[in-house]
């Protein structure tokens, strides 16, 4: 079975110090976090119980890696965010398609559900929150520097509120990842309609 | 104790047929609901105990009413969301900052938060997502109905996206209440912001 040779994987590199971790067994807990909260389990209601089933290990492999449920979750999140990606540069219009897409493709939608999951924790822990801000924060810098750019260019106006206009794009595309708002928007060509319309009121 | 006040009520009231239900208790059942999810409390991890201790009432004055978990919590939702708000009809502009300052507000803040944490609920359930959106429906009805007016009035443009234009201004305002995505967007004069900013692409 699965849990067994995973173990025994982790066993074997315990016994041989200065090797790399078992990133397997690692890969394999994260991605299990990820599925749980992906189907619904609440993170209040996440074990590590659960978690060790689910990724065929056994829970002395998960709280050697892991002491606490929550430092697996932060860990989790940093993991489901993965690097920011980078815009091509060439064109306000293309680089911001390009992140909206990305937000709102079937790998993130996937990733929105595990976000949703994790909303009752963020609320009630300020450090989650802090923690998801802080993971959150290099891509909204990404969108930040595109908007700075068109403005700095002459394709956006002079006057533009960035901040506003960061959360005008990623609000609709995060309340459609969440909680699918409003089933009358269609998936398809989302990105380019949603930056179009802001656009239209951001251009020089 | 209020748990036995407001028990007697209840007991006199079912040895008293016809006589309208026990609203008090209800009331206060269904206010403990959303204060313990607003409190952080997850969907799953609410008990029909925890809410029955919360009101000040026994167990069985809670099962008299609502029969599980589910039906309470759809009640919770519709009563949380009350009726939808009538629009003055005098100019979009002023229309739209009403809806938006309203799902802003600090109350619906709080709403928000509830609505945060019913979101695991709403993805495992297909059912619970129905009946959320048909709980939403007649709201976003009313914002519909002020575009639609608009276009016809010759205020907005003829070929905008209703659809996704409810979504744009939505979309941010869900953002914010739920997950203060971006803390850089000032909540005050948060609606007249978001509402020009639309505007100025949708403008006629």
């Amino acid at each position: 079975m699965t849990t067994v040779s995973l173990d025994d994987a982790a066993d074997q590199e315990r016994k041989a110090p200065g090797r790399p971790r078992n990133a397997r067994a690692d890969a394999a807990i994260i991605e299990a976090v990820l599925e749980l909260l992906s189907a619904g389990q609440s993170a209040d209601a996440l074990s590590m119980e659960a978690v060790a089933a689910k990724a065929g290990v056994g829970k002395a492999t998960v709280y050697r890696r892991w002491p606490n449920k929550e430092a697996l979750l932060i860990d989790a999140i940093r993991t489901m965010k993965g690097p920011p990606p980078v815009p091509a540069g060439e064109s306000v219009r293309e680089d911001l398609v390009m992140l909206i897409a990305g937000m709102r493709n079937k790998r993130m939608e996937h990733y929105g559900k595990v976000t949703a999951c994790l909303v009752p924790e963020l609320l009630k822990s300020p450090e989650m929150y802090t923690i998801y801000q802080s993971a959150m924060e290099p891509r909204r810098d990404v969108m930040r520097q595109v908007l700075v750019r068109g403005v700095a260019n002459g394709d956006l106006r002079a006057d533009l509120d960035i901040e506003l206009t960061m959360l005008m794009l990623s609000g609709p595309t995060i309340a459609q990842n969440m909680l699918r708002w409003n089933p009358n928007v269609p998936d398809q060509g989302f990105a380019e309609a949603l930056v179009d319309a802001v656009l239209r009121g951001a251009a020089a």
